[in-house]
């Protein structure tokens, strides 16, 4: 389609023998188990951002790669659609995820902006149709310009603030018109870099307001999707608002929104908060606000936002292993928040990176679903906690210190503690990986 | 008193100028400084554990420290208290904080550990009375004891709970009977290792229910001081469920209890979660939750907990700035929870260790006093965010997206961004310290 | 043989599709894998310290582990080696590692330490014999007594150096005795807490003069073994001297000693550093520096040495690899310097631990033999490089700053970045794992 | 000059009791310290990159700050000079500090881009003959344009060894021309990011061969500055080649440098590696390396390279302790490679966070002066290693194991260990600052 990709060839299920590069050699996306498909299963998505519209630059260096649709004109903004939609064709995913500023070049004014959008928008809707392909989740990119430098939503300007919730308003439009599964909230610059200049309980009250707008505009326009919030610790700024999953719970909780709001979970953010990413994943599910994800890898040693697309099959397995856990994705799904390295300059490469990350999902979906169907973890969990389902552990936690406290020495109770056995279940989960 | 410290001389007050190391040169209990003496504004006190009962191990070494009282019966646990209360007579503080652990040896039931307990709290009930020492807060050691490896309130095994649930009332009780200003709950066990043989959901609903007791229990004795957690990210655990500020209010806000227990925030452990320990005072007192402090430092390249005493006066300023701006401490104090580094073998150093780091804290305390006095940060937050203030800005707060889009546009609105002023402000703070 | 592990099966090769928790899946042995068993590649060793001697505490709490053999009588210690070589014969390892302390009990005096040193090791040397299991190396503990808590060789007290010397020349004498195949110095202490009280240079000049007595009489003695010194950059000393690598190779080449001494790499010391396990293999390989490896993970997210058993195969397939390509072991081995998590109380647990860990293993090093036969890795490096191969490539190395500078502007060179496919070559490694 | 700064004063002395944020308050360049004046102890420099050249942009957001000078013209280069000395004149700096991608337009061709350069320096040397103003150091941006992605010495690539040859001989030859005090290097892109397509080896043999080649140009070109490297452990690449210190004198051992090249030290770089910086300054000196250093600060939990104006006065004063030990600097000097903060847009932030950072430096060196002066630490130290001076320990060094095992056993040395008293001396530092 774009003449990009040219002699990258489409992506097909070879199996594992296969030792095409171009191949997948897991990710079958017909494939049932368990009673969906993977594609169902996986529901993988692309970002337009680093996939299409990253640069290669680093603190250190400017851009690397050179892409024919880079530019500022909406004759720019097409050809890269067009790059785009040739990419998520060759890799046959049936998803794709953007942010306004990806899609659109800036205009001279927010209303010029907005219809620049628009513009694109119907652009991008065509070829949804023509292709098949949906829209994973709609966001609004709120930090990279200067003027949100301290903050969207958080800022001291209440006219910065304004400018953001205009431009939520229009993403949450484009994001409904394109049938939308998410509409996701990322907050950048949500946060600060000293506190000797910033009211924090003030920032939060803004925060607050601001997204129980989000959710009061969704309902009036009758999108269905989820509202998700993007956690993250730090990275623009210090102190991120958003920083890991507790914290974002105790703010909609705050704010009376825990029931309108779940959770977009990316595994380098949660790592970034030292946190592992099942962690993240297992708290919200049973907090209720296990949404969708973003799927990357953080280099452990590398205190920044590397961003580099999944290569390990135990830690995917571990993740997705949580995820169905807790039911699957319903309106989420997969998607590769990722970047080429600098150094990947080619047009093979950005297909690769992608279809390399597909197979290590798919093998890690496969080894979660046979360790669930299986049983071994669960029943191990049971036995552990077996204890708590007798009825009297039940009345203890209806009663009180005292009463405890007298059973304790009556009985002349003295609890042995019993093995973890935690190498052993570690064992267990490579037997299926 | 008990023989240990003779020749280590009291400390007492000699002004900036004394070049004697066995002095204060910036505490000066007695100065009044905006209608409070720093002893009535630090409210200083001692932790028994690190400065008494700790034997200078590491992972990778034992005990350095030869202590007279080190031993497991009741005699020894006299004579700790002997050289506790002659440690800070010669320092001159007004509290001091103990774990049941800490004071009385174990017995072989659970009712004779509570009868040694109350044997030994007796004692200093009458040091106490003696001195005019009183007890900051009294708290239950729930980590050491191989029984609690899995938890105490969160543990698989019921019968946990209960040994759990019983020991902290005795040392509620305990700390009721010696008039304690709080009571605090440190969750050292509370996480967990792996989520292989965990069950995050299971364990957040004991913690919650245990907690609720011991509201319950406080009310039903009348004890009329605070009860406060403690936050801590990791270590000893993997994943610590009171990771941050954030996240013990999420968990206070989902059980209801955010109106019943406060925080006891440690320098320390900010670090170890990635915050300054300014944000989270700052952050707990934007959420009603400031309640205490732990004042140490840790290393910022060391990824355990090194509890040192604190020695940097711009960090301390910072901290006791964010209390003064909360309107400093009503039960709570400056609990120093910081070890003498293990080859710090004589008595003169455990004295000179909580002296230096008493002068650090006054001067902190006085330079953060003179900058709120000064009120040249205060005045440069209200300009930064004035904006909010105007009808406009708070009418904007109870409108929509719909209609604040449609303004943006119709009034073109195009906000500049401001100075944030970093560096400035640095060198203001500069000029008090 | 010692009774602790009735009814833990031996460990037995079963093939992958054994659902035997108590069988090895990939580690068979005796298979050959180019032209070596499985055995001769990985020289697996247990370590007796941590395998047998540590009782499961951590800085927050005591022993958890029951072990009959604990207690500090010359029975005891027999009775630890009883149990030691019943589990190195469930596990089938053809080596173990041994610190002094971790076999005999500390005596009342230097003589007496050392005459229950050789007591054991006669002790010792039985066991081999029937066994015919061998010793990989024999190290001294030099850390864990107070005596040495301000260093070893560094200490500022000569007569500590005098004991360490004692100590090492004892224990290169017992590893001598059993046939070691390697002798090992870790430098616990070899490092300091603050610089106020330290001179660095002082302390490195101690350092040198105590490496080469050590080299010194390991020829005097005509121990043939190789010397290894083993990096950490921090813990338990907040600045250790060997702290990576790159550092001890500096060392040695400023005494003169990089060609008696190699190293003995951690994976978990790696991580602490900063490094990847396999960048430290790899340059140890290209200084010609490779001694042995101490197998073990590091919790990326904790700041300490969590010395956990290994369990990921990428992983360990990436240092095997960089292993292979430097020729395999020599002297060396595998050694598991890891912990049991403390929680892991029962007999099997230990038993599980290392043949867990000796399947990763295998099927790392299978991996990493498959890759290096099929050789993609090492075609594309040759190929990446291969510029440098020409003539005048080769030219230029022998010529200068100004010569190039002409050629540039005459030449009007601009060379233009290539691809570093980074993504595509992660994918080729996970064809093989 | 400039007219940037018009409205921003001069920075005058003004003394400890001053309230004018434009003035210095502990920064009287004349005011003699122990036979120096302070601007002859600290010799400060401005680093034209960060100060000049920088927009403000982050991983996240692009630019923030508004300069004229900012573009790609010749003219721009000289306004940029006019608003450069304008900054250095308005602070009364003594040096700066450049890159040649700094101060001039890159060209269409290598030798264009050198003739910018050679008319840029043209113009700067008008300039500091005019002021006075000296150049501490020149380098060369060998890590911002896509050319260098994957290295500059140890490029896979020797076109682009060459190119860099070239560069760095333009570079040196601009810094000779302009007098410069040293010449640096940083390795910006030596390092890799994946070992998958790296061969350490050869590209440590590249950087050693690039750096003897810098070291016969100097000779050859008779300049008579010091050649200095600058350590750094990680970003750009994961894996920076020139980590440390220890590392840097590793690789100087190994191509036979040590006499001709030493350190420019960075206290943010340090911070990444894991080191304090005086640790870092302290080595550096103990092996005859320390040259320059580069005075900023990293903030201790973000894990990127946050280059921040020094505020900490207790941190300064440790690190030119190490420097006044070590004789002050000689050739060396204090240049600031620290970054505004991205949200101080005015030409004040500018000059504010200079002054504010020079006066901390002065109280720190003064705090460093005193404290040598004094003699406390110095003192303690001496004590701390006095066993050393025996000639039994003498002796004992040059002895050997055999004979030190017989004098333990002989004189049945039993070493007690003595207190390093840290506390105490933290107490002492802490009164002079």
């Amino acid at each position: 389609m774009s003449g990009y990709f040219d002699g990258v060839p489409h992506i097909t299920y070879e199996g594992p023998d296969s030792e095409n590069p171009f191949a997948f050699r897991h990710y079958d996306p017909d494939r049932v188990v368990h009673g969906k498909t993977l594609r169902e299963h996986l529901r993988f998505a692309v970002a337009y951002w680093h996939s299409l519209a990253w640069p290669g630059g680093d603190p250190f260096g400017g851009q690397t790669f050179e892409r024919p649709w880079f530019g500022d004109s909406m004759a720019h903004a097409k050809a890269k659609a067009d790059a785009a939609f040739d990419l998520f064709t060759r890799l046959d995913v049936p998803f794709f995820c953007f942010h306004d500023a990806d899609v659109r070049p800036e205009g001279d004014s927010f209303a010029e902006t907005r219809r620049n959008l628009e513009e694109i928008v119907d652009y991008l809707g065509q070829k949804m149709e023509r292709t098949g392909i949906g829209l994973l989740w709609g966001t609004a990119n709120l930090f990279s310009h200067r003027r949100f430098m301290a903050g969207a939503a958080t800022n001291p300007d209440p006219d910065v603030f304004a400018w953001s919730a205009a431009t939520v308003k229009s993403c949450i439009d484009a994001t409904h018109r394109l049938s939308g599964q998410n509409y996701v909230l990322w907050g950048g610059r949500e946060g600060y870099e000293t506190l000797l200049n910033t009211d924090l309980g003030r920032e939060a009250e803004q925060a607050g307001r601001f997204l129980s707008m989000v959710v009061e505009y969704k309902h009036q326009i009758g999108f269905e999707g989820a509202l998700l919030i993007e956690p993250k610790p730090q990275e623009p700024t210090k102190h991120q608002y958003d920083y890991d999953v507790a914290t974002v719970y105790g703010f909609l909780k705050r704010f009376g929104l825990e029931n309108e709001v779940k959770l977009n979970i990316e595994q380098g953010h949660a790592i970034l908060a030292g946190h592992s990413f099942e962690h993240e994943l297992a708290l919200a599910a049973s907090l209720g606000l296990l949404g969708s994800i973003d799927m990357n890898r953080n280099d452990y040693q590398s205190g920044w936002d590397t961003d580099q697309f999944p290569n390990s099959v135990p830690e995917v397995a571990l993740a997705y292993y949580e995820i169905l856990r807790a039911g699957g994705f319903t309106t989420g799904g997969t998607n590769f928040d990722a970047k080429l390295r600098r150094q990947s300059l080619d047009p093979e490469d950005l297909v690769l990176a992608h279809s390399g990350a597909m197979d290590v999902c798919a093998r890690g979906l496969i080894a979660a679903e046979e360790m669930l169907e299986d049983g071994g973890l669960e029943a191990a969990r049971a036995e552990r906690y077996a204890g708590w389902d007798t009825p009297e552990a039940q009345a203890m936690l209806q009663s009180d210190l005292a009463s405890i406290a007298n059973r304790v020495e009556a009985e002349g109770l003295n609890p042995d503690p019993r093995s973890g056995r935690q190498e052993r279940l570690e064992n267990y989960v490579n037997r299926f990986i």
